[in-house]
């Protein structure tokens, strides 16, 4: 299923590409490499992973030299959502050398961050293979880089849950004004016509119940043990989605996932796995 | 020392925060809110730490709410740089509750993720407090992210390396096209101008002769073992700065810094260092 | 049911509000006021309908004037969402004579664009009130425009399609790249995740069963003929929501909307609604 | 004289584009298509009328497809300002069906409004061909397409009003503080320069001879009669030019230019006009 | 006349004092000020003229502190198009110390390029006053400064010429593509509507009534001697402005206008004038 | 030594470019060409010295005609830095007739504006090329333009002095909040970093020796007579750079030069430095 690691559209890459070529270049350049590297000089070099994980960003990280000096050639050698071993060669960057050494970094910044996430991602997934659980992300995203985590966590094997705030209604405690559950969801399900999806945030089961009645996509279990979500899964029979969430680790999740859930949602394969080590290696 | 933690101009500030809300909230806006939520319902809610480590970005966390409604009210109750414990309340937020609920996770993520860098920051600055190395950041950062993540540095305790390639020289293997390491410096020296700091890496210690020779005002040592880094500080006996770098972890830090080098760069405070978990909790 | 009468975010607002601004003052602004307009005079004004209509923009309409000058004071009589008759105040403007003058106009074709939307909406809305369908909206909107006709929409009484590309699935025949239905539904559920509607435009009756055995959300039914749309809707019996799209009139609406479709979508609500005529009459 | 039919600079007409891939991709992109058609599938299609009509923005509304993808090929079989009969094939493209999907609408939304203005606005030319007046535009355009509606006014024959409150002087009503026609025609003369044409709305025949004498270039006639306009058209005697505003439809316009008068502008002509039905038809 | 010295439009201002301070302050912010100044320190301070001129960009120079800390109050105590002596105290800014630092040398610049240019232009147009003619401006201005140096000129006393390639037509020798000037002027004026001037340069006699035979709004005499320039304008009889133009500089200007020209252009004013020195002089 | 004049980052200079261009074209483009010259009109023309002097920002100015048309072809006969004198031809342009007219004017601004500081940097360079002293450029520069005329400087054989508040530290008197030079220099040093230098501005000699023993690496001598210049150099000996500023004009810069200071800044280098004459010659 590689349909669906695709990456956010070229203006979306771009405007992050130029975002970070701009604060590491500012207004005066790279004036090490404009001092001391001749304007002529031509260079080549590998990208290489220096650690195993999956790779992320690779084609929008090689494009942050396009941005720079359209004439630098790459090409890739492994594909997102590949898995590598350290030291593979992941692509091969040649031309001028001045542009290559000065956007080396941003390169490296993006393809690292990404491959990060979805090396995370691949491997909580992997533990819960067994399962009928999918691994989805959240909305605890870096700044700005929402639609890239996003797509590392495809590029993981995991799923997406919303990207914000405007495409899928989830109901959660402190939309409750003065009114039950199933009062909100339909007064949601009223309000925002029928393309969107609805899902709640329930605390107990007589509130799971009130929501499936009132038609919601999904239930969203928040901090439940896993006798609960068994319970839960056990009394929606597969009328809606059932999604555990809270601090579920790499330790918990095995437990979670063999409860029957649907979808197990993780903040921390986007705001806190960390990079997965790439390089640039010139050639000699 | 307080005054060295000062955020970044307002307007990065305001730039970066526009962007994270805009990736939230798109075109439509927060469709579950506005679905549910009535316009003139308001709310009081507090952002609290749920587990310990230093603060960093509370202010332009909070902003986040100004940009959305000016109406909405905040108050902190601790400054960036303070070390709190899980459970601290880290400051008051009330207001219309639309704007409120639609600015929460944005200011989450902004104090979660600079609050999480000052907190590794810390804890490594407090390993080698009794050396005389500071512990400074690199240019592995997050994309778009720069100025926010070397401020995080700085709230933790930590100095700041060049803020990118524009500011400060920083001479490597790949700048040396054919000559020496002294007349690498010379041609930099004499083409940046007065106002900009040079600094080179060497591989060893003839490298290092031929770069304090040439003027340098700090050498790079990379991947080198404790005993070349003490050889190295004996060498260059402060006739410039020596700064360690490369793969150093907590668990090595301690004997890289009593070697005597001055400077100890960890890329991994910007790119890999966890979120700070930090909620906000709305008043029943 | 006015909870979902909200307009879209601020800055969305701002940003349509400064492109128009700029656009009608380019950098050598509003030269007829400034040469004969003191920079001291004030005044005052209402904004008035010139025709029966639902208004609609009328308060981002009215931030047009905040914009050039926040000591302008702006006071509405009607909200969106309201039926009124020719010659109804809708608003009052005091204050500076020059950014008044240079405002009106952006502000007036704000209002009257999107009100002349919400007007027409109403309209259709009215005649098939006594059934079960509702008015939705399509892609076809004026190039930048998007998320507010979009309100518009919703402030005549009718309900939102998806928003773009990126929010909903809707498979066309484009999309049947050599597979069935059925088969394209079903990769497009695994592909984008459980927080997405899935809607898929059929040809046929055969095709319409298996959509709906595939699991989707809704169909489109396009171009059919009341009989053909009937006949689906039996078929359909509950199991999804049904669409009716493809030139519908307000002349042929009501015997769409009297065969049980759910939703029937209008391209020409957000392309071809004739402006509703606003005015602003200063004060003499 | 088909040098008029300049389109606005590159940059405009991209700004515009850009501002509406994004609204229509956001940065999730293209989900359906992305989910179900495979990365190297290729199409072709034809951009069809499906009303007769006066195409305008066609070269403008192809560049969508070039700023999805660059590799993707366009070629027209009509120019901008020729009038087609419906089912007329208006241009080809072929490329990778992604990018083609996914800029499909933003292409035809363009066309379709520009193309509905400039078939308004041959229209009512083509009713007062006899005459010696021309039908020109206002400032009552959408916000932020002023100069594609201006430039889609050309393409159907009409000519241009100023483009905003920048260049030309207009003075009306309400610029009157207190002063004459003919001293404020003064004041305006001397403020703003000789490159700028300085129009004035009168009420009567005194205000008319009054601000001939202050040797403005054209006189707006707002909402009079034709036979006030005609009674205008023999005191001014070609002095400045005159024009006729206000209300005026295709059921009027023949008298209202058969009175003599110069222009005669029309409002609707870019907030009213309906759409050019355009479609793209993709080869089997 | 004070009414014509009315500053662009305030986005067009806040936009170029966003550039300057952002190029100024980068992401890193005024090291020097937020290391040394505590961030309770407050001040004032007074702009002072340096020598004497005409004052010009004084409020929008101000602005710039706003824009760092809307707290800073500052109080003017000239006017742009005022003359002053040096020594003359022209504002006063008071409030927090570090953005009055961090601010200070984008507001100087910008009220000492402005300043500059006014002064030139007073100092020109005093020594023509006694004659008919007036001193305009080119389109030889500072890249990204057009509008603001167009607004020094007119603060200087002078006029404006056209604003850019778009608000009125000058037909130089490289438009004459094989027609005559009549032709291309008839050419043009059909083109581009009554809304916009148009204007030619001449070489020659034949050409000056060839010109004017065809309508123009004025001529151009680019080059000529006070003696042909003085035939020009005694053929011309006042049927349109005569502008003077190329190389004329304070020498030559009396001659010049002494000739009976309307206009006399010098690109000198914007792209050579030197700064008038202004300065900011804290309270001890 | 060329490897130093390296222009700005390309992001950055276009910027500049479409910035410019905007202000000429508007929304409207260049109306005038496009009345009058034919779409497929083609012409060649050469960029001309008129004046004797030193080139900056030819291939910038020249990269106006790709923004408007990749396909116009420029060439270049001279390269930045080079001196030439009046008649050169710079580089010849040739392409399509419609964008090199439109493009033609901001060309020759950028070029004419940095040719002329690169010129007035050259020839003060010149009076002491005989002395240890470097001229230098400041923070006195166009706003928006600082990286472009800092390039200039570079261009005519001086060196920058910082780009902006972000990049070094230099201490004024208004920086000294009760503490003496000593401390503040300390402070500051221990505030930003190891990558930043660090400049002092001093009022006499005891403050110089104070700044000294602190560490500064430079020392800004304001205002002082040859004298006092020539105290400062020999109490200094060598341990760190010193600056001379303040109202040095070239009819004083060898005095001030041949005092033995290391550094002259200049402000009317980027303030008022007159436009270096160039123009377009068309083909006949």
């Amino acid at each position: 299923m590689t349909a669906r690691i695709v990456p956010p559209p070229r203006h979306v890459i771009d405007s992050l590409l130029r975002a970070a070529l701009a604060e590491d270049l500012s207004t005066a350049g790279d004036i090490t490499t404009d001092a001391v590297v001749p304007a002529d000089a031509v260079t080549a070099a590998t990208v290489v992973a220096r650690a195993d994980g999956v790779v992320a960003g690779l084609d929008m990280g090689l494009r942050t030299f396009a941005l720079l000096d359209e004439a630098i050639t790459t090409k890739v050698g492994v594909h997102d959502g590949d898995f590598v071993t350290a030291g593979t060669a992941l692509a091969r960057v040649s031309g001028r050398s001045r542009p290559i050494l000065a956007a080396e970094r941003t390169c490296l910044n993006v393809v690292g961050h990404l491959s990060g996430i979805a090396t995370a991602t691949r491997e909580v997934a992997g533990l819960i293979s067994h399962t009928r659980a999918t691994v989805v992300d959240t909305r605890k995203t870096t700044p700005g880089l929402r639609a890239f985590e996003k797509y590392a966590v495809r590029a993981g094997g995991g799923a997406n849950h919303r990207f914000g705030l405007f495409d899928a209604v989830l109901i959660k405690d402190n939309h409750l004004v003065g009114r039950g559950i199933g009062a909100t969801v339909k007064a949601a399900t009223a309000a925002v016509g029928h393309a969107v999806k609805i899902e709640v945030e329930v605390e107990d089961v007589s509130q799971l119940e009130e929501a499936i009645s009132a038609g919601v996509d999904a239930v969203l279990l928040d901090n439940m043990t896993p006798a609960q979500l068994r319970e839960a899964v056990e009394i929606c029979a597969g009328r809606c989605l059932l999604e555990a969430s809270g601090g579920i680790t790499p330790e918990t999740i095995v437990a979670v996932a063999e409860t029957g859930v649907d979808l197990i949602s993780l903040g921390w394969l986007t705001h806190s796995a960390p990079r997965l080590d790439v390089a640039l290696d010139f050639d000699p």
